[in-house]
């Protein structure tokens, strides 16, 4: 999206070399030159996949939020169900799926919010951000073996509290829910418009 | 801020070791057990300082945004200054002085916005985002020298429409800007509602 006349602030990467692969890491050591020919050698990379975010309401407009982990900051915290695609899967059915698993809700329709990049500076991994609206109960948590996940759902006034208190703390998370408010107010604007 | 209903989920950190550490890296692999037994082992951190990002708004209501290149994206992205501490320094201080830095406007009073995690389960950082109102140019840039930096005034609306666009593509920047947008207009509203 960015301006072509900014192509010249781009990093030339000269090497690239993996540090280490496992199960939740693949770190590569790049060697960068800028434009002016300064060397920033190496730059760290964590090349982990894209993975979904969903933004789940249902009928009667409560979000369907999640308790879980997050070993990185050590603490249980409020987000929304999110995770990564399975083989061959596409964005939409992975957001579908990861709602139905980690929730046990159905996604009626689907609309994309938009990408975001956790990290754009250290990790190459796209966030894509879906608002499942209409969400029915229709079966109980399909979790993986490392998941554990307490389902809550809250009225809108009560989310919005939540973001301004900082009760949601995955960057992702918050854009995401902005973004879900954000097109939901649209919609509802442009209907008292109509009416 | 969790309910302590949900301590369970936490996982219990057996023996963690460094995998790498450098100057754009920290990386540690930690073997970690749930509550149930369950081992998840190596579960790797990526141990990187805490950050401030700064939403700067000028007195004529223009929000001063930037273009820089990211490398894990290998893109030039539309973003809000940003950075990381100095030995001793406060949040505010650093806010402050990375606003100055990057675009040479000087922040008024700054405002917290909240801290958002840009990745909580693999990242350890959390981003402390602030709102700086009625800034003014005051000096050129000052950049680090891995720095290239072009900065560009937008009004609200053409903001909003980059935001709804997925032109703002790093998630801590779009929750930090959301955030500033809802504490803007709460306060208009507010004055609104005592005239």
């Amino acid at each position: 999206m960015a301006d072509s006349r900014f192509d010249s602030m781009r990093w030339n990467t000269l090497s690239s070399r993996t540090i280490i692969k496992d199960r939740w890491v693949n770190l590569r050591a790049d060697d960068c030159q800028r434009a002016d020919g300064t060397m920033i050698a190496p730059f760290y990379v964590n090349q982990l996949p894209d993975f979904v975010v969903v933004v789940a309401v249902t009928e009667d407009e409560k979000f369907v939020m999640i308790y879980q982990y997050r070993h990185a900051i050590d603490k249980v915290i409020l987000e929304v169900p999110a995770g990564c695609l399975e083989p061959g899967e596409s964005m939409e059915a992975a957001a579908a799926r990861e709602l139905l698993e980690e929730t046990g809700y159905e996604a009626g329709e689907l609309t994309f919010l938009g990408k975001m990049a956790p990290n754009a500076s250290c990790l190459s991994s796209y966030a894509w951000c879906y608002l499942a609206e209409d969400v029915r109960k229709v079966d109980g948590q399909k979790l993986d073996e490392t998941e554990e996940i307490a389902v809550v759902l809250m009225a809108e006034e009560e989310l919005l509290k939540a973001l301004r208190e900082g009760r949601v703390e995955q960057a992702v998370h918050v854009g995401a829910l902005y973004q879900a408010l954000d097109v939901r107010k649209g919609r509802s604007l442009t209907r008292q418009n109509k009416e």
